[in-house]
């Protein structure tokens, strides 16, 4: 292809942040791929570790330097992500092993970063959680730091000063962003990332359209090129033609005229037209994520997934930190539910970061309450932090993939004897705390009822309902193609769950995806559904589509689609719910 | 320990093969854990390779000589699993890496193929289908072949004359198993293995009690020690007192008079006390079983396992090769129904067996139907040659792991495909053909009356069903106790499934463990279940349970199983009901 020629072509990827820019590529190379392995002779290997040691020492400071600059209204998680880069830097899997690779098989220090690099990623590779999994990228982000500094480029500061750029990446790293920020970006592009990576998390936080997994996007767009980013669509136009940049232009305007409207939603009480009042929280990560849960006006935490205080840090968070971070969420929600979600981490790989243990299939394995249960101790320094919280605030208690009632019962017996340690040392917690129960698994949703007889309240986790029910890894792209959450079976254990909790008169919320796509709020408000709790960003979208929802009129169309059986004949029907 | 003591302990593994045996123990060791590592020098690196080389030519002629002296009533498949581990010995990965590697790191050839073979294992490891994965023994035991020919002892005939001996070993390949044989070993005990482990297959066909996964055996009994084999129960006991070992006689005993009874039953026709009729058919994996399944009166292959073709080799089986052999099941059944299962394949290791993909969740991945619609030259290739045997007798075709109803069209459009060609080429086939699905992703239960609408019969196979329903991978050790069949989810679906199919008067079977397991027969037949399909060992087991059921009688506590949900209530239930 000639740089003269302007070839107009789409990509299709996966939207992580929703909203439309237009913008000029700013390509971001990749200085992993340019390492070459060569020979150090072997007295030249001390020199050679040195060189190694002092590019890492380099980074440190770089990055030290990015976090003391950082501005004071940045998104507070940017600091945490450097802090996390840095500990990986320190650790002695990328400080130490390197140099006896160096020592051992007489290479120079980028070709030893990177094996050692590949092999980290790897064990990355076979965790099961899809959010720990992903933190492969950062390793693969500080290292390519490090290996830029070797080979003498260092990432600077960018120069240029235009204002519309679309970042292509193959990945963004929290570094880069935050200087990339000065420079007010108007989208990320990248080849690599899914819904939980630091690209989507971050475009999500600084409110601009984004979109990962497009794999060859750096091969095939140039520097300079004239690029739209549809972030609700996933499809990136590179050199439109006129007719299509004037129509993305529009839809751009009426976006930011729609996002603009949502605002003034914030207020308003979730009521549908015929006056059912529905529940919209909000799902956090980490204490920093309230604001932007009551900036929407979300009126609980519905999902606090406490795992990740627990990740890429070599030691346990202690009572007191997790009690510090609960009690935090619990007094800034002031007074409003917060919905604490215990430890939701597969593989014992925050017991022991240095052993990633193998299994053949880690979602089937020991994971969340499983794992609680065989570590108990680990388990009663949460329940005791959770408690101890519970004196600050409205807070409730969320068991994640119970699959039968003898887990639960364990669970009651561990939530019993942490109680009585507190009450032994005569420290207040809220004696009738609510203990609800993630209905994940397909056998749970089955026997929903038992569950809903034991527990105060039920939460439906949609999202590794649909992987169980299915068979499906959406992660797997061979077989993602069969993940759907509009399949008649999903429908019926959603139903029959919603159902059962409320026969029981227990409250019941979906915090999966499904509670956030407005294709389904409808349908599910028609099971019997009234609280939901989704992603912050999602809330006022939700809230719209409840305002303007008459329940009983939707209630005939929603039995017809319950009653369908035929996959292909239900998402037709579900548009017309929606229409 | 003083070689004099003699402390009576019991072990725990997982009973293969049922039935009980006394007698002294005879220790087999494992060459591979004596392997040395050393340098070589680099002038001696070509002899070492010459060293591996001769070794390997070695083994080859001595398997090649254990082949040809195998008695004419061998089983069938003990020469197909010697020309299979002589298929590993010639593949590049054990002839030809090994070799690479002592020149790469000037070591010593035993070391070399050790580590060439840890390799391998942890290739294997990543298979999600549990066969497959357990082939990784068969790598392990031809490398211990070849260390031993390398370490200068090479595997000998025992000498020993003894009758009633345990055979104690960490494996069992199926050359050492042949020898074995000559000399009548009461049981076998193996350190590890699983159901489908070789030890499995071939205690079972050679009729002797056998425990594997007992982890530790090897390093706990001594040689020549007194031990008990109960292979019903799992249990080995070491040095029992003169008591137990008083009791354990008379079970033995017991035991083989009942099997003496039962093996009576073969021409009865399976019908309960209140005249319902029951058709009991048996699983198979290779042509080579119908004599066992017709042995025990089976009136139908339930199963057919075709994978078993595929396995073990590089390159498919053809479209002749697979037709002579469903066809030869069809033609020795005489008559009665063969079911078909279409491969069931996890990964695509069989399509490329150098390149195994790796995935994070293989059960939740590509496999069976998935795996066949994504590469539909093989699938066609099986379907022409299942319909081309259709002809020589009454066969039915079974497809593996649907999921959703677009599944079962693809399929039913290559099927006709495939019929289509072969009327084009004049091939004659059952043009009245069954087709039928399996039950076992908990979607398909749930949605069972849809592909009972569209299927001509179902069948459901309780081993992944429960997997999935309870998010329970069962070889996964650290979850394994979550496995539950009577779990009330579990009966729920099943139940479903059953009264689906009968809704809609189409035939159902379980095919899974369940419908060879005693406790369920009731409970099963109490749904509606009238077609088991089960090892051959297992038939006459449950002929003998149908034959003592009342069907009538049985119910009303059966129902009450099916409306208890809380699953420490069900298996007193269960224990009340076959009483």
């Amino acid at each position: 292809m000639a740089q003269s020629s302007k070839i107009s072509f789409s990509m299709h990827g996966v939207g992580v942040s929703a909203g439309i820019a237009i913008g000029n590529a700013r390509i971001v190379t990749n200085a992993l791929v340019e390492v070459a392995h060569y020979q150090v002779p072997r007295k030249a290997v001390a020199e050679e570790i040195l060189r190694f040691e002092s590019a890492v020492q380099h980074v440190c400071l770089d990055l030290e330097a990015i976090r003391e600059q950082l501005p004071a209204n940045a998104p507070a998680e940017l600091a945490a992500f450097i802090n996390t880069h840095l500990m990986l830097l320190a650790d002695k899997q990328l400080s130490e092993v390197p140099k006896a690779i160096i020592e051992q098989e007489q290479c120079n220090a980028e070709w030893a970063l990177k094996q050692q690099m590949n092999e980290l990623v790897a064990q990355f590779e076979l965790i099961e959680d899809e959010y720990l999994r992903e933190r492969k990228q950062d390793v693969v982000q500080v290292v390519e730091r490090v290996i830029k500094v070797l080979l003498g480029h260092p990432s600077g500061a960018i120069r240029t000063d235009e204002s519309a750029m679309i970042l292509v990446a193959y990945d963004i790293s929290p570094a880069d962003a935050i200087q990339f920020k000065h420079h007010q970006f108007a989208a990320f592009i990248t080849d690599v990332g899914g819904a939980t990576s630091h690209t989507a998390i971050l475009a999500r936080s600084l409110s601009i359209p984004s979109i990962v997994a497009l794999h060859r996007a750096r091969d095939l767009i140039r520097d300079g090129e004239l690029i739209i980013v549809d972030g609700n669509d996933g499809i990136v136009i590179v050199n439109p033609d006129k007719d299509t940049l004037a129509e993305y232009r529009l839809r751009q305007e009426q976006w930011e005229l729609e996002q603009q409207k949502l605002k003034r939603l914030k207020q308003t009480r979730a009521v549908t037209l015929d006056g059912h009042e529905i529940e919209l929280h909000a799902n956090i990560e980490v204490p920093a994520d309230v604001a932007k849960a009551k900036s929407v006006g979300a009126t609980g935490v519905g999902l606090y997934r406490t795992e990740f205080l627990f990740m890429n840090r070599r030691e346990m968070p202690d009572e007191d930190e997790q009690f510090t971070a609960y009690r935090t969420v619990a007094e800034t929600m002031k007074g409003m539910p917060v919905t604490i979600r215990t430890l939701d981490l597969g593989a014992d790989k925050h017991v022991n970061p240095d052993t990633v243990r193998v299994c053949t299939n880690p979602a089937l394995g020991l994971r969340a309450i499983r794992l609680c249960l065989a570590e108990p101790h680990i388990f009663h320094i949460q329940l005791r932090a959770i408690l101890r919280a519970s004196h600050y605030g409205r807070i409730k208690i969320l068991i994640p993939m119970l699959s039968s009632l003898l887990e639960l019962r364990q669970t009651v017996t561990l939530l019993e004897r942490a109680k009585e340690s507190l009450r032994v040392e005569n420290i207040p917690f809220d004696e009738a705390i609510k203990l609800g129960g993630m209905i994940e698994i397909p056998a749970a949703a089955i026997n929903a009822e038992a569950f809903a007889r034991e527990l105060d309240f039920l939460s439906i986790g949609t999202n590794d309902l649909i992987q169980y029910s299915l068979a499906i890894d959406r992660t797997d792209d061979t077989v993602s193609y069969l993940y759907k959450p509009s399949h008649p079976a999903v429908l019926k254990l959603i139903e029959m769950t919603i159902k059962a909790a409320n026969k029981l008169e227990k409250p019941v919320s979906v915090c999966g995806e499904m509670a956030g796509d407005i294709r389904f709020t409808r349908l599910l408000l028609s099971m019997g559904l009234r609280q939901f709790s989704m992603h912050p960003a999602q809330v006022l979208t939700i809230k719209r589509q409840v305002l303007q929802t008459e329940l009983q009129a939707v209630l005939p169309l929603a039995r017809k689609i319950m009653n369908t059986y035929e996959i292909d004949k239900i998402d037709p029907l579900l548009d017309k719910l929606n229409q």
